[in-house]
């Protein structure tokens, strides 16, 4: 396994995103980030529930959460099947739209009861989180070097919102390689984690980059700037179709109308959902439209409205980003 | 001559604009709406010149503005040919993208000039400036007349930026009519006249909205919940090229996606431009896609970039609202 975390910016090193404290875990407040580095305490897994649900963090950070949540739960209940069930449901249930979790979770609940046979349980939970950590840490490897395979010297890339893992190893990795290129961050509104935590990290790491607002995609790739689009997802399907933070799907249209491919990064399909049909989209509090970081934004009779995902088709993916290669 | 002021929203009325006060000008602050309503004092034409230029007034408001400065100038300098055409070319030169008020004060130039021979000269000026302004109110109407025929019972508008008098005028008389119908309109980053001024007016007439995010445009298309688009612009170019506020782009690339007309309203055409060309967008200080209402949107070392306005190529555009009817 190859160790990731020189090759990424802060936010995404295992401590940034949560930590353990024997049995309370501290999860990295991405909310705030890059302005104040601090930590939510979860006293138990239903507050780390709350945690994810609250925004505390996002991406590919409920996931590592939730894997340390097993271990508060061991720590806390010890051999508790019901304390277990009811822990991963919880967990499950703060982020309907992303199933990897909720799916993992479900994997990983049967390995745990087996491990009640085991005399040190708990070591061996630890054991069974910290295993599949590096997992993933090795997946994220490996889509990389797929994805880097798909940037180009004097690239304008395209991202949005967080992308997570792979795509910064997929930058980094190209840079190695001696290829120049720009990133293009859109800020995300309304949470602002494409300015906040893209945008911030692509300094911190010397990355060459802009931050735009959300309203000037399709401007740059007009003036020719953009050729390829990059993103995370927090969902794909059978079909192709993904499932991402709001903005993606207007940036997938852009995209298509001046030919320039878009390339989401997945680390797994959802092999349960067939199509859109299937996907569930969080609509979240309509207020948080009408602030930024808590300023407003309007007068108070203003009505707002505010869907957190957008679903793209399967014909604006030119190929998904996975473990195995580009799939399209 | 027909009296609007009714049908329109508070920040659209003469007075809340820009008014005299003898020689000195009071600008209606646009930046601050609705938070506060105040007017930033100009003590001159260059004064006024720089209000248009830090964005203390936009839209049809810089065009009002430059009307009511020639009075000023009337009333501070007399029959001064220089100081008139000093002022002119501040004015001109403080709006490069929309040429309209450069036009209009060209052609005014001219008539006073001419008003020189008469010994009532500023009560003259006066009344240029003001058949000038009813006139445009006149013209606004009859836009209105046109653009409220292409909305229909039950419709979904996008808007975006702050569409001004005649998409209001439209929708308001869609609405005597007995039509209903949801106006959506994005609140436009970085200054947020969207959120500040067009979903501030929408409610203060109480038409059924929602403000959203300028990352949610395609989403709502997507959902089938928009089916038309309408926005004012700075500049209309002889080939239906136009010329708006950033994000306009993306958005009627995304409405040609989902096959919703796109309607931009114009008041008049730039007949000395014939393409793309000719037109000189305006960038503008990147700090300010870093900032929210003076609030950091993400740490210091972010480079960020601004261009002010998109140019809309006239493939994307179905149909142009101006005085004499629907022109395509």
């Amino acid at each position: 396994m190859s160790d990731i975390q020189s090759q990424l910016p802060t936010i995404l090193h295992h401590n940034t995103i949560a930590k353990l404290e024997y049995d309370k875990l501290l999860i990295g407040d991405r909310r705030v980030y890059p302005f104040e580095k601090k930590y939510v305490v979860a006293n138990n897994v239903f507050e780390a529930a709350s945690a994810i649900k609250n925004m505390v963090t996002q991406g590919g950070g409920p996931l590592e959460v939730a894997l340390l949540s097993l271990i508060m739960i061991a720590r806390q209940n010890g051999k508790d099947e019901k304390a277990f069930r009811e822990g991963v449901k919880a967990l499950s249930l703060a982020r309907p739209t992303n199933t990897t979790m909720a799916r993992e979770l479900n994997n990983l609940l049967s390995d745990i009861l087996k491990a009640f046979d085991d005399d040190d349980f708990i070591f061996k939970v630890v054991k069974i989180v910290n295993c599949k950590l590096s997992y993933y840490d090795y997946l994220y490897d490996k889509m990389s070097d797929y994805g880097k395979t798909l940037i180009d010297n004097n690239d304008g890339i395209l991202t949005t919102c967080f992308p997570e893992h792979s795509f910064f190893l997929s930058i980094y990795k190209a840079r190695e390689e001696g290829k120049s290129f720009c990133v293009y961050a859109p800020e995300t509104r309304p949470y602002l984690q494409g300015a906040r935590l893209t945008a911030a990290s692509l300094a911190e790491m010397g990355f060459e980059h802009y931050l735009i607002t959300d309203n000037m995609v399709g401007t740059f790739m007009g003036l020719g700037k953009i050729n390829k689009y990059m993103t995370a997802v927090d969902l794909a399907l059978k079909d192709y179709t993904v499932v991402n933070k709001i903005g993606t799907l207007q940036n997938a249209i852009c995209a298509n109308y001046y030919n320039i491919p878009y390339y989401p990064f997945s680390i797994s399909f959802d092999e349960t959902k067939d199509n859109i049909r299937d996907v569930e989209i969080e609509y979240r509090d309509s207020k948080e439209v009408k602030l930024f970081k808590g300023v407003k934004t309007t007068s108070d009779e203003v009505r707002a409205i505010y869907p957190c995902f957008d679903i793209i088709p399967s014909k604006l993916v030119t190929g998904i980003v996975t473990p195995d290669g580009v799939r399209r």
